[in-house]
């Protein structure tokens, strides 16, 4: 026990939010999102690690039929690319499987980050210029989290290319897009990721994945 | 309310972990960390969202005082190197600022994404092939609340080389690395990110970053 831990509750609640949270594209149910709950989710998005305190990201939030429908195009337009690159056997499983929830999502919203916010020269982006993109997607998984505590599910679209999004949306130069997310509330949240359900692949097992001091050192050394 | 929402306790306690995380410099304290809980937070890192169900991380555990005084040279030479791209006055107050705990904090974590996980041809990567790292910083904020809730502080070192730290551990041409993790337990959690503190920049006003169905449209409009 140490002084800044969380109680037990509060600690619940956060595994909770990490062992509970799904990507959903086949539950949502069209019950409004209230603007005030949405704000809280795209706050606890705001509070997300920046390098250099940079907050690059920006949150278009749609909800226009119209607008959702020309997303659902692009969406279909890579999803039969993309299905094509699978072979025989794969590719008919790809197809049984609902990877999206743009139309059914009361709420869909497109996070950008903006790479020339607050300057050229940013700390901690020296070296790795990529780091304000990953700041931003910092923000998603927070916005994702808080989404499950208050019983709302999110899916990320990621099968649409990108100059799609860019010319629908007519973004920036400056601006690129990290994540297109469907929000809303869902008939349930599944039990299991739903590409483990299906058996396409499985669960790894940590151990396997975890290595001390070397890469591919799998058992911890006595006093290492 | 709706029937999936946590319960308030359970609620407070993401927001909390969402609120009070911060990017841990000078704070960490030489208490050691059990196995027990760097596997738990390693757990919640490992159930990330992953594009496809790949799972593409692995996590390299650093505890050997010579493998962080080479890393801590890395980031000497980087650190050097971003101070000169500062004009001069930035340049001072940059100086002044710790940007890395990697000798004192007891554990240091190298999280990579192997880009070649599960083969060439995964769900939801076929026309946005930087999901798998985006998986992967997922998995980073995942292990960086859960570290808060448990009182363990991280921070994240973004101001090194890759290219020093595929030489340091070694990395298969495959493997990429996302983060350089400094974790242990701390003096105490600053109030505000130390950046914002130290006046270097203000938190942005999250209405400013809000737009609703074009860019940059920032009201929102009636039965939209």
């Amino acid at each position: 026990m140490n002084k800044h831990e969380f109680s037990e509750q509060h600690k619940e609640g956060v595994y909770q939010a990490i062992f509970q949270r799904r990507d959903i594209r086949a539950q949502f149910v069209d019950t409004p999102v209230p603007d005030g709950l949405l704000e809280k989710v795209l706050r606890a998005a705001h509070h997300a690690p920046s390098v250099g305190f940079m907050q690059p990201w920006n949150f278009l939030v749609i909800r226009d039929r119209t607008t959702k429908d020309k997303v659902h195009q692009a969406f279909k337009r890579a999803n039969k690319q993309s299905a094509a690159m699978f072979d025989d056997e794969r590719r008919e499983k790809y197809r049984t499987f609902k990877l999206e929830g743009i139309r059914e999502a009361p709420v869909n919203l497109l996070v950008t980050c903006d790479r020339s916010r607050t300057g050229p020269v940013v700390i901690g982006r020296t070296v790795q210029p990529e780091m304000d993109v990953y700041s931003t997607v910092c923000a998603v998984q927070n916005l994702w989290l808080a989404a499950r505590a208050e019983g709302l599910g999110v899916g990320w679209v990621s099968i649409i290319e990108e100059r799609d999004l860019r010319e629908i949306f007519d973004l920036p130069d400056e601006v690129v897009v990290i994540a297109y997310l469907c929000i809303g509330f869902v008939s349930h949240f599944p039990e299991r990721p739903e590409l483990e359900q299906a058996g396409w692949l499985p669960r790894l097992n940590l151990d396997e994945l975890v290595f001390y001091e070397q890469w591919g050192r799998k058992k911890r050394q006595q006093g290492s």
